[in-house]
């Protein structure tokens, strides 16, 4: 199966600035694309990217400029496609197979993202588009009711994990094995078990070089 | 199976003391225990509350004043024990089977919660023991290598959503289904899709009278 995976490449990962500068904000989002891409494949997929530039990805690249919905649905309608967020840093193959075996019983597999998201979806209803913008994952479920397509949701830990805010990096170092966490370590994030949740901590910017 | 749901009776929940009071925290948190027990239980398991006081709901009640941790392990060693954490609003009996299920594999079954914490367990191991202190998640599967107990992790996005801040509020409310769901839309919170990850509104604090 074709799985999309669209990728900001111009700036991504704005809400990671007070802790990563913009040229580490790339390379780390980068290496995130890089471990989805590696997890499709080993899934047994085809990923194609969608980035807003030209990256350097071992994968079929198309630069689209437009936004994420329009440049994603223009690629819907066809046969059965996947769509997995490029900053799903914590992604299995194991994780990509759950999704596409929950797509085997319904027109619309979405595994929804913390906070409303929407992370990944398996589409088979040729009616069904996107609308990444708001709650997604709500919208999502009323436009497949809108055009008449049954949902599965997947319920899955990794793929409800996208990296957006600082501490979501905790959980790339707690649960990644690929690139993405590999970065972070060597960059100098470590785990910092404060009270309740842990969070990351950075010796000094200097290490980060 | 007998499964344990720890729950603080006393003080419930007080990270939710910016949105709830004292009272609405206990009536939210034990909403969410009756989600639990009830989910545990049309697994076919039989849920065994462990609370630092007596607590009214419909599963066998022992009331332990020690800290989690000591509570817990005085009542593992022998046979199979599972361990469901009592503020785990959005799980369901299917989640709860996943977890079940990756135990037959394993001496130990953890199911991480976001942060490094751990939200439930199936010990099957007679020298395993908790330490819910701290980056648990790191510990356990610390202490199960210690004692030569195979580990396997359930992948769970309901399992792993336990709600300890205001920000998981929004989470009850997008996938929940059971009494902690309609308590919160009962006493007025709504979903508030700002930019970003969506959070919770609440009217004003007399609408939760």
């Amino acid at each position: 199966m074709r799985v999309l995976v669209p990728f900001e490449a111009t700036a991504p990962k704005t809400r990671l600035g007070g802790v990563l500068d913009g040229d580490e904000r790339a390379a780390f989002a980068r290496a995130a694309l890089r471990d989805v891409c590696s997890a499709v494949e080993a899934a047994g997929h085809v990923p194609e990217v969608v980035a807003t530039e030209s990256v350097a990805v071992d994968a079929t690249v198309t630069v689209d400029e437009r936004p994420l919905s329009p440049a994603i649905n223009d690629r819907l309608g066809g046969e059965r496609t996947g769509v997995v967020a490029a900053d799903l840093a914590l992604v299995t193959p194991t994780a990509v197979e759950c999704l596409v075996d929950a797509a085997a019983d319904a027109d619309v597999a979405i595994a929804p993202g913390r906070g409303g998201g929407t992370n990944a979806l398996v589409v088979s209803h040729p009616d069904f588009r996107v609308d990444f913008h708001g709650v997604s994952y709500r919208d999502h479920r009323r436009i497949a009711r809108e055009v008449g397509a049954s949902v599965a949701v997947v319920d899955s830990m990794r793929l409800a994990t996208d990296v957006d805010v600082p501490a979501d990096l905790a959980e790339v170092l707690l649960h990644g094995d690929g690139e993405a966490a590999v970065w972070l370590s060597e960059a100098g994030f470590e785990l910092d078990a404060g009270d309740g949740r842990v969070g990351v901590s950075h010796p000094t910017a200097d290490d980060t070089e």
